[in-house]
């Protein structure tokens, strides 16, 4: 792997040919620096994995390089895998004020805050991690204080945009800091690793501002009514600005749903959420005020089952019923693979005498078309790496490149995994570290691998049925079963006609064993699992996993 | 139920509150006639499901009254459920050339052709079934011969829209008849039942013919590349442009997928589809034929798993591999829950060299609002349900009609299963028949329920431990076990720490209850579940399911 020992290596992990889990590693000889640590939520296949978490064993291998993780902003996918990553590396981290502060909450209720080294850095400052000197450039997106990267190499610069937009007029503090683009593009930067999400789309994102005049409109419209606004907890400038509109309208604030509370308590503690004294009121103190007084700031806006939406929806939230004329605002846009749980929600709400209104106040956080363009048009590297996107995505932000004069054969589409080495003169991949995701299932991490879930996708489509047979260990001779149990399969009595025959096509299976003498008992076990399944075949079409178990007993 | 003698029932057992099997029953003293028939595709949590049909038990009850089964056009979610309910009531059906054309082709594949008096009608066609006169109307849609029912019932007239755009360019036939919706208005309607599918979309539909004007654009831009067009294989319109624009640019047509093989057939039989002779040709004779001379049109456009695109994308179709520079063309639009499997077969296409167009090749077959507004306008209907959608579009689509100024009180949401009774004087929401969708997997109709189906989803998400134990029927001694077997839990090998201590816990609570001579084998079973779930949850966190097994043996 160290064939050259004069190159940068560049190693994603994730992040690729997938949104979320984003997590690069850097290494220029003796040193490596890591981008981002964050999780990937379980594909639908996963059944019932919680998260997915990148496997790092590069990292434990190489822990004497490893000089830190640099993170880009705080949501779940650059953050979330931190708590488990650093029990196996425990190296110090850097990220901006709101950053650092929600990765402490996550610490904090992993019981492992205090053993971890903690950096806070502002934009503008530069720090230098072994070769790399890495400079903290402002952007925009969707939550406050994210980062670009512009880390100076051996062999040249590196610019990394983290999750951006191009917001001239954000909420909270400045616009992107375009100057420093163009500054660091004109001294010259090697290689750009861009955000590639909504590379499929032309024109440019609205700023997070313009969603201001929507929620204006909406409240000013319903007076009288409640209000409930579900959102991404993450998004603080949102909350932001519907906190705003609640004092323009002079309602009182219920934040409801664990993340959303957590996060906003967090932004408020760091000055990132500005709120009038006595204007947020728990569900307890509702009933003080009128409809028309309230507004309710949730989580659940993609249709979370458990999220606090969803149970208000489903009338199994604790403290908040939904209320005939309700003014239910979704402002969000589903994630691709939610707009049916979304739907769901929308339906149920609607069916409980609300009115839900789900568009016009959001904004994407991910630059379109032309705010990349402007984007390499100002850092004018000499190669180019799509990054944070499906493949889809990741082609599109090539062609995007392409279309802006770059040689196709300086652009790399890579894969996690993927290991990709430059210089000045050249960059190209160079070879592959095995790195499969990693599922987290309740307390077990990693203990659930594909046989596991090949098993649970078996077991949810056809269910199973668990044979059992207590027979002689000397003469084989059966002293009790053959039982059938099944769960999941059809329904079924004991009594029926089929579990009567089941029973009867094990028994022949056994007295064919037992003719032909075969005493090992695992043929014996698929001597019965081969006769039941076909029979079960030709009665149902189905294949239910068939769990045969035989005790041995002496007699 | 039939507390008034004098009013028409109208029982909707399906298609409303969910997109998907349509099917409505009319009821007038001892007249019975049924519109539509369809099947629903499972949801997500409806493991292992193939499809969803209704239950028609109020039909059966009432097989004597029943007139006829009328069918407005040949989609699945309205003839779907034919093969199964006409096994129950096996009464007259009724529709359009086309649409009984696909019905006959799924009555030969379940064997019960000859059993089914079958009835082709044309619209503009009057037909008695009863006390009801049933009059065709000629609409437009995503398949061509639909048609929506002005129904002459002793109260009254109902028109029933089926599903429709308003087409003024159909590709196959004539436009929608405007001039007899007219006509029908004028005389006066009592009661308008219509599509809400897009009631919340602002403006009006494009003509399919729009499309070809797309396709043209592709097919001169592509020349020289292999061209594959995804769509739904019952979008006829769709595949006759498609062969429109082969036919201009001299390319030959092969036609890949069960589905959409079967109904071009039918399709090109019965007339729908005009294609010159040998411009099909079959997979084994493209290799006669260069990249630029062959356009393959194909299933798969919702990205399910088993169609022919699928299997082309994820390299497992047994004929044709996609090769660099292929041209994909989706000519749909994801059905909501199905944009992640979209994604990923783009994203695999994508993978394997093959550029995917996904934008401007379809239009959708339902009216928008601005379309629904002038059927409303010329129907003029004294009430008003909305069908075909769910909540949230039949709330929009209320919303709709009262704008154009209906009482809301003549409008009525219903849910499948409710009773709605009207005359000349009044209708309203009079009870509710109890109607449980029916599930279908493989052979099995209606076996699979929901505690069958609450089994699979546990299964799904924890896995399951058997405890097997052979005990003495006499002494409640144990002679073998506890044994121990999971599957879908966790990844342990039966020498694990966790799996022997499992077993210690299980002999704990075996000798617990030997102790307190418990000798139920019930309650021996439920001791040693509880000790076994609660010791497992503090360890891991999960919640398999456990599944005690206790064999009785004389000794």
């Amino acid at each position: 792997m160290n064939k050259s020992k004069s190159k940068l290596k560049i190693l994603p992990l994730g992040g690729l040919e997938q949104i979320g889990m984003n997590i690069t590693i850097f290494e220029y000889e003796d040193d490596i620096i890591v981008v981002d640590c964050g999780i990937a939520f379980p594909e639908d296949e996963m059944l019932g994995i919680d998260l997915v978490i990148p496997d790092v064993e590069y990292l434990k291998t190489n822990i004497d390089k490893v000089r830190g993780i640099v993170l880009t902003h705080g949501h779940e996918d650059h953050i979330g895998a931190l708590p488990y990553v650093l029990r196996d590396i425990n190296v110090p981290i850097y990220g901006t004020k709101l950053t650092i502060g929600l990765v402490e909450n996550k610490l904090r209720e992993h019981k492992i805050l205090n053993d971890v080294n903690r950096n806070v850095i502002t934009p503008g400052q530069k720090i230098n991690l072994g070769v790399f000197n890495i400079e903290f450039i402002r952007t925009t997106h969707s939550i406050p204080d994210p980062v670009a990267l512009a880390i100076t190499t051996p062999v040249g610069v590196v610019v990394h945009t983290g999750d951006f937009k191009i917001d001239f007029t954000p909420i909270y503090g400045k616009p992107i800091d375009l100057q420093k683009f163009a500054e660091i593009g004109k001294k010259g930067v090697l290689l750009l690793m861009a955000d590639s999400t909504n590379a499929e789309r032309p024109g440019y994102t609205m700023s997070e501002t313009t969603v201001a005049r929507a929620f204006d409109e909406l409240f000013s419209e319903f007076k009288g009514k409640r209000i409930i606004v579900a959102t991404f907890a993450s998004n603080v400038d949102r909350v932001q600005q519907i906190i705003h509109a609640a004092g323009k309208y002079k309602r009182k604030v219920v934040v409801e749903g664990r993340s959303m509370i957590n996060v906003v308590a967090t932004a408020i503690e760091l000055g990132y959420i500005k709120m009038p004294p006595k204007m947020m009121i728990t569900h307890e103190e509702m009933s003080q005020y009128r409809d028309g007084q309230i507004v309710i700031i949730t989580t659940g806006s993609q249709g979370e089952p458990m999220a606090a939406l969803s149970r208000m929806a489903s009338k199994t939230h604790r403290h908040i019923n939904i209320q005939k004329g309700d003014k239910v605002i979704l402002s969000s846009k589903p994630i691709p693979g939610n707009e049916k749980t979304v739907s769901k929600v929308i339906n149920s709400l609607f069916s409980q005498g609300a009115e839900v209104i789900f568009e016009d106040t959001h904004v994407s956080g991910h630059a379109y078309q032309e705010e990349l363009k402007l984007i390499h048009s100002l850092v004018m590297p000499k190669y180019f790496i799509p990054l944070h996107g499906e493949v889809r995505h990741m082609k599109k932000h090539a062609e995007l490149a392409e279309s802006l004069g770059m040689r196709s054969d300086r652009i790399t589409i890579l894969a996690p995994g993927d290991v990709y080495e430059i210089d000045f003169h050249s960059a190209e991949k160079t070879g592959h570290v095995n790195s499969q995701p990693i599922f987290v299932d309740g307390l077990g991490v990693g203990d659930v691998g594909s046989v596991v879930l090949r098993d649970r996708q078996k077991l949810s489509q056809d269910g199973l049925l668990t044979v059992v047979i207590t027979m002689s260990k000397q003469t084989r001779e059966v002293l009790a079963g053959p039982d059938i149990v099944s769960r999941g399969f059809v329904y079924v009595r004991e009594s029926s006609d089929m579990m009567v025959e089941a029973r009867a096509v094990v028994v022949k299976a056994l007295d064919q064993c037992s003719r032909k003498n075969i005493r090992d008992w695992n043929k014996i076990k698929m001597s019965v699992r081969d006769a039941l399944r076909d029979y079960l075949w030709v009665q149902t079409k189905r294949n239910p996993m068939i769990l045969p178990v035989i005790m041995e007993v002496d007699a």
